[in-house]
């Protein structure tokens, strides 16, 4: 069956007549358009029965169609009121979904151009699909993984000691495209004391021997799925003697993690159990994020691998293991995979060496 | 006077009492903060009387403070709920104003947390101040004309009949980020029958001997400003015999806008002194698409160049003028500059030759 099929269903289910969807992964996922944010409206209208209509600006029309699209497309001219496309398409509906990430001018724009139907957020709807990964999105994550895994690998080619983070940041981004990805998404490189900031980017600091330095990369493949690894490393020198005692306790919590997730137990024990033997180690105040996000055609979705968060990890659910200890003003470390609940265990999609890794 | 003391005053007069900004163009103009859209809450809160709050989750604060913002800075941990910290900084406001691209998500958590206030879509009010450039943006965005001039340049590196647009596409896209921006933002090369498609953007179609090809290209650069240009190209062998005379209808049409566009007339009329003489030469339903949009932090923003816009252009003001014929099945054609509104005439940005260039 086809997803935008699925999420009939669910709209059915839910009391929601007719689903609005713009650009974005919930586009992508329910049709396979890979839609262009722009300012001229494209919109999904999805009605819980009956036959869905992409609408697209006339200039995108061939694009929509040429990505393959299986719903009918109606296309508007650089004059027409979209607006008036859509009011006339979901007809009577009386409880419109809206995507999560609409933008709110075309939230108003509904809500004037359909003043008698509801309004009520969709995105978890959507997302009750896009948390299970089937085998080919799987095998699009693994893709993902394997490209990431290989610009670590080279990383040596580019970390070393006299060079700025943003020298080495620059040279990380090139591969990244080079390694078969199609955008550059993130590229953190924080070295000695920057590296306790965990969202810390680039700056011009230059890098010294006996730096620890965190590097989190990732991009997104042609199929549009994301990568996201991180790793830790030593360009020359050697590392302050407390790191070695502080790194054993991060990585002994990350094996903890990789070995006890997988289906049947919840995203927040999976969270517990790093956080358990990272404070027991006595730096619980310095893991000062959730374990990890969720993981396909966004970098971050659900399921969140977070404190509170009771949801029961099934097949096919991809997120990331990246507890991280941070130690302000010194230096600090974090150690991200990206996995996949299978049947029966786990499958971990990034596989270059956990250890701090000496270049 | 800073960029947000402006939107204040706006606010005021404009009946707003709280003006709320999550990632975007417009944050990053108010503050120059460029954060990422991430699923953890970031948010200006602007009151029209009173001093501003930028809300960030903890783990961005080091990079929000690092960006070098001049209002607040506070943060809110992993398990706190942001929207609580939001209706404290609101307090009693009557009305709140949401920039335009806000999240539904947002927009719908907003209504819940202050269910007294009036929401009202804020965009316009941001984009009076963003629709002129000073003169700091404008020096920004000579460089990305600059930095796109410089790629238009090389073209002849790349496109050689025999390769397919997509192998060219990724040489121009390693390119655009070599010759001076930090992001790709599109690439488009239609070559042949696909230069009629104006959004067309990659295939794997093979550039043949005497296809004429449309380049469409930008970037952004690390200050945050963007680069767009169109040029034609001939990689080897003749053109049709009727494209010349096509080609010229173009290039006079282009030319005649550019002397025509600068500060007091009228966005609409940039459009029609092109749209003329193009329907005079024969080739009036063949120009599918406005003429241009406006620039800046935003490839596509305010003014756009467009019948039924009666903006009056004024000094700072920037926009591309781009007509296009599109032959269907056959070819088609763009040339595109951006161009800045002067005191008393227009500055244009791209300045590689207009012609088709036969490389």
């Amino acid at each position: 069956m086809s997803r935008w099929r699925k999420a009939q269903e669910l709209a059915a289910s839910s009391g929601i007549d007719t689903l609005l969807v713009t650009p974005g992964a919930d586009l992508r996922y329910l049709t396979g358009y890979a839609a262009l944010p722009l300012e001229r409206l494209t919109c999904l209208v999805l009605p819980a029965d009956g036959d869905p209509t992409l609408i697209v600006p006339a200039l995108e029309g061939p694009a929509a169609a040429a990505s393959g699209v299986d719903v009918e497309i109606a296309t508007w001219g650089e004059l027409d009121d979209p607006f008036a496309l859509v009011t006339e398409l979901v007809g009577d509906a009386a409880t419109i979904g809206i995507d999560d990430h609409m933008w709110a001018s075309r939230v108003f724009a509904l809500r004037e151009a359909l003043p008698g139907a509801l309004q009520v957020l969709a995105g978890s709807l959507v997302q009750q699909l896009r948390i299970r990964k089937d085998p080919d999105e799987v095998a699009a994550l693994r893709d993902a993984g394997l490209a990431i895994d290989r610009v670590h690998a080279r990383m040596g080619e580019w970390l070393r000691p006299g060079r700025t983070e943003r020298e080495v940041g620059a040279d990380i981004a090139r591969a990244i495209v080079d390694e078969g990805h199609v955008t550059v998404d993130f590229v953190i490189v924080g070295s000695g004391p920057n590296g306790a900031s965990p969202h810390h980017e680039l700056s011009d600091r230059v890098i010294e021997e006996g730096d620890p330095v965190v590097i989190d990369i990732g991009g997104t493949t042609e199929l549009g799925y994301c990568s996201d690894s991180t790793r830790n490393y030593l360009a020359g020198g050697t590392v302050p003697s407390e790191y070695a005692e502080f790194y054993a306790v991060l990585e002994g919590a990350q094996r903890a993690q990789l070995d006890y997730a997988g289906p049947g137990v919840t995203a927040e024990s999976v969270d517990a159990i790093g956080r358990t033997l990272i404070a027991e180690a006595g730096f619980g105040d310095r893991f000062i994020h959730r374990t990890g996000h969720g993981i396909g055609q966004e970098t971050h979705e659900e399921p969140y691998i977070v404190e509170g968060n009771a949801t029961v990890l099934e097949e096919g659910m991809a997120f990331s293991i990246e507890p991280g200890i941070y130690l302000e003003g010194q230096f600090g470390a974090r150690i991200e995979d990206i996995v996949v609940c299978t049947a029966d265990g786990l499958e971990v999609l990034n596989n270059t060496p956990r250890g701090l890794v000496a270049l």
